[in-house]
């Protein structure tokens, strides 16, 4: 990786952090430049307009959540444990990468996308978080058929209701623990998660 | 009421519908002026400032969930009756007061200021919402306590748990309906309401 790149990753990193806490509507090239401390003009040349570097921090995320959740998880066992391992993940994947500290200021960026950008017009920017969701999702359903395949969850069980209830189990944590400070979020959405679990437990014979 | 309080309240009903659809962020007594073509000095002179106004929406919204959520469903027989009840007009309350034609442009404005305003600095607004929100869950958790004394669920449950729960249920909801625009988003969240109660059913003798 050159040093392009690298400043490039450290700019985009810092303007994740930024739309984490006060959305995309916060992120422009002038706040960015403030932040950074990079020119006006430098950035400007670089991503070449406010939508280009919408787009670019909405990739870079992915990417991100590409290597704190999913690519570690997909090497657990099928079934339940790479499921468990997913949850695990995304649970605490916007504190992960950064370690304790620097955690983003405010929480899951594509949980803050969702309500952000739903009355968005049609977009690309809106349309590249909704390819991102349903990939999500799709990875989620396949993750628990696979369960069911190998016998860990009940014949007959539907993955995508599970992804369903998986997401509303992650949402719930995301507020819980952001807006109600709730210290027992965590607890209750393991909670959760294994009573979703539990209710497509393979029936005994 | 006077003309006056109706005047005021016509004027919060445009004021929520806009905040539902773009945030608090994009109110103010410039923006409102503009929808309701009321003058700006008369704005002002009424709600004092923009905190003042949005104080008042956030009052105005929660009246409007009692009226068309809670009070109605508290009618309805002590237990899971009840319990259905809050859940159906819930899931359908942004739509229910204003008809299919006029439902809130951006869903549940609750759901939508809880991530807008989870990192928002300590103050009225973000308390009021807090208290409104905790409100709601022990109304929940309250309502289940009763199904479990009534025996329509397991004693032993815990109506926090519930309560927890049955948010995310509303939380994914609100994300597949407008976000994701998933057709089957009503169908999913029934049946995920369906399996909460179904955990919680008290066990054969």
């Amino acid at each position: 990786m050159g040093k392009g790149d690298e400043t490039r990753r450290a700019v985009l990193d810092q303007a994740m952090r930024m739309v984490s806490a006060v959305g995309m509507r916060g992120l422009t090239i002038g706040t960015l430049a403030d932040v950074t401390g990079m020119s006006k003009s430098g950035l400007f040349g670089h991503f070449k307009s406010k939508e280009q570097l919408q787009l670019a921090v909405l990739d870079h995320a992915a990417e991100l959540f590409v290597d704190v959740v999913l690519r570690p998880a997909l090497k657990a066992p099928r079934g339940e444990p790479r499921l468990r391992e997913l949850f695990e993940r995304k649970l605490s994947w916007d504190g992960r990468y950064y370690g304790a500290d620097g955690a983003l200021p405010g929480g899951c960026i594509f949980t803050n996308l969702a309500t952000e950008l739903d009355d968005e017009p049609d977009g690309p920017l809106r349309d590249k978080l909704v390819q991102h969701e349903r990939d999500w999702h799709e990875t989620v359903a396949t993750v628990f058929a696979g369960g069911v395949t190998e016998g860990h969850f009940a014949p007959g069980a539907d993955p995508v209701q599970f992804a369903y209830d998986l997401h509303g189990v992650m949402l719930a944590h995301h507020y819980a623990t952001r807006l109600m400070r709730d210290p027992d979020a965590e607890r209750r959405a393991r909670a959760s998660f294994e009573s979703l679990l539990r209710a497509r437990a393979v029936p005994a014979a």
